[in-house]
């Protein structure tokens, strides 16, 4: 009942077997695309079947690149709500709009839980006893937690001023944080150089994991599945180095290809405006991205100056799809969160960042009044808490007794 | 397709329809139990086509109070993980413990989201403008949260000490947070007055609305689901009103009625030492609960001094079931967070005493080796984030350049 076949990279095509431990393609240092038997896929799985499963990212574990399922590491991630919001939508100036809250209902509150759930299993199939990665964050923290979860260590590479939830979770979860000066491409340039020189014997749960970000498809499984069986007109994702957008896109290919839906998503990605690498690429039509001079956001999970390899698949992701790109200044992505939080959620900068994008995109005329289209949230207002408390006025004053309390309570009806 | 037929008044027997709005009964102001039609249940309700629905508090639709489902207001809780936890099952010496992870999947980040989604339900259909609840932090936020999803305004009265990341989400969501002094059953009997004054046309989330604990009752359908309906043999709850645990309790007589399954838990409950009111009544074996002098506990959430009318229908639910009750030092309740923590999981005190609670009973001989086990645990590691940084040892080195990254990992390594 495995389906999983290896990879093939998607430089120079060549082909690796499915019990290969990988992490570049080894012939050429380019990205790896899981492969997988999809002809026997379209026959032997029922996707009515798949409903009996828990709700999270195995239930969709014959997609996964796993060997082994008896080694699953899972903490009940995914599985999160696609809520619909009638009157963002009509204050944005679409047809229908979802929100797909991957902030709040994931285990470590962010969708790092996704993807890392995957690499922590491989760790285990591959026998390995310390998980590691490079991270703004939520990645180290989720990391941690999965490491912990298998019985492992971990080891986590963070910029210095990463938000102070994201790095005490992770040292709660157990991880050793190791922070880093500089600016998290810069860090990443020498965790790669690290985790390649040998020195570590560390399963990389990093950039450059083909495993990992497999998970990641589970998106575009949950979202049709949630529409009974059909596309959204257009999915946003807010973008670091894009490779949630690439692999929603790859999900949805997998689903037509499976004859589970008919059509496909125009896949969008946001970025804050202080970094947004990607969207410059976009918007001047570049067929490379250029690294950007970093400038502040305060979508601090987002602002990877050079999204690398990663990044030119999401810009294949958007172009092919006929999606498009926004930037969105820090102002714009509050009242983002403002708006989200009048729907009830509660959500970090980098996470809010669709929602303002779509606004943009909408008045652009980039984005057709039409469409029903999904935000995917990606980070809970915890993760980065200290942006809340700038947004919020908790009242000093303390009533004492009942005549102080009613007074106060009638100042309100 | 309605089978929610009214209340009935636990002390006088009274009956009410469905449709009424109501709190306490109107005739001895004691609580009310809400009724359905068990026999066309167990008819017409299909255990088995429930799978399809999406995994949430309203998947159970039919066991609960609402009467228009086009009027319900979710943010998709409840569908939180059950985990299976090998290790700290050894370590706390049964059989077969499970974790029900209410912290980290609901939207808000606590349990309170099972509950208030039937308030703000209840307060749409009885067409209010406000919602209005009393809360040491998590009823206020989840309230807030609701209110927000539902386009209505929403009051929140906490304790002064209240931690700031639950007040601050309150405040975020759009509520009016009104501090006061004293300790939250002061509160509580403060709020109940103004709320029975008339003064005031607000809806209570708080802790005389019967139509919103019948969400909790969610927590017996979802364990019993997720073990292939059967009830494990304990269930520990953390308490301060102790509803939860006498809601689950119904819950699971509601499911043996329905011949959904064949056994009952026994239910089990844990305080914070400091302030454990029910765990002496059922030490000493009194039959009314005496209100304690609150000492300082760590359990904020679970402080109250008085669980009134709902800590009596708890203890029937323990004594009833054969449970037991445990009360747990503030040094137990770290240990617990920390072995939670070390299965991947991030609990606020109040949220991780079953667990410390386990151990005890266990110790004491009160808890069988034999027996499959489930704690619940309620809040975010996030909703008390002081306790969490007390805890943590987030180190101060910045490491910079290739060279002290390489020296720093090679001190891991």
């Amino acid at each position: 009942m495995n389906y999983f076949t290896g990879f093939t990279c998607v430089n120079c095509a060549a082909v690796y077997p499915p019990d290969r431990d990988l992490l570049l393609c080894p012939g050429c240092e380019n990205l790896l695309e899981a492969d997988y038997d999809y002809a026997s896929l379209a026959r032997e799985l029922d996707r009515d079947a798949l409903w009996r499963r828990p709700d999270d990212v195995w239930r969709w574990r014959e997609l996964l690149p796993v060997l082994d399922p008896a080694k699953i590491v899972t903490l009940g991630e995914g599985g999160t709500p696609l809520l619909r919001a009638e009157r963002l939508a009509r204050a944005c100036g679409v047809r229908e709009l979802w929100l797909k809250s991957d902030a709040t209902a994931n285990p470590t509150g962010s969708l790092k839980d996704r993807s890392i759930t995957v690499s922590a299993t491989k760790a285990v199939e591959f026998g390995y006893g310390v998980l590691a990665c490079d991270s703004t964050g939520n990645k180290a923290s989720s990391t941690a937690a999965y490491a912990a979860r298998a019985g492992l260590r971990s080891v986590v590479f963070c910029p210095d001023d990463t938000p102070v939830p994201k790095m005490a979770q992770a040292v709660f979860f157990g991880a050793r944080l190791i922070r880093v000066r500089g600016h998290y491409s810069e860090i990443n340039a020498m965790y790669r150089r690290l985790i390649g020189s040998g020195q570590v014997k560390w399963y990389d749960c990093g950039t450059d994991n083909p495993f990992r970000y497999e998970g990641k498809k589970t998106y575009a499984y949950e979202i049709a599945q949630a529409l009974g069986w059909r596309a959204p007109d257009r999915i946003l994702h807010p973008a670091a180095g894009g490779m949630s957008l690439a692999k929603t896109w790859k999900g949805f290919n997998e689903l037509k290809r499976l004859g589970w839906v008919d059509a496909l998503p125009r896949m969008t990605l946001v970025q804050g405006a202080g970094c947004a690498p990607m969207v410059r690429a976009w918007e001047t039509g570049a067929s490379r991205i250029v690294p950007v001079d970093r400038q502040p956001t305060i979508a601090s999970a987002l602002a990877a100056a050079d999204p690398g390899l990663l990044g030119a698949r999401a810009m294949e992701a958007v172009r092919a799809s006929g999606g498009a790109a926004a930037a969105v200044p820090d102002e714009e992505i509050r009242a983002a969160m403002r708006d989200l939080a009048g729907e009830g959620l509660f959500i970090e900068p980098s996470g809010a960042v669709t929602l303002a994008g779509l606004r943009r995109l909408v008045a652009a005329g980039q984005v057709d009044r039409s469409e029903s289209v999904v935000c995917v949230l990606t980070g809970s207002g915890f993760k980065d808490f200290e942006r809340i408390v700038e947004m919020v006025d908790i009242p000093n004053r303390v009533v004492t007794g009942y005549d102080s309390m009613l007074a106060a309570a009638r100042e309100v009806a």
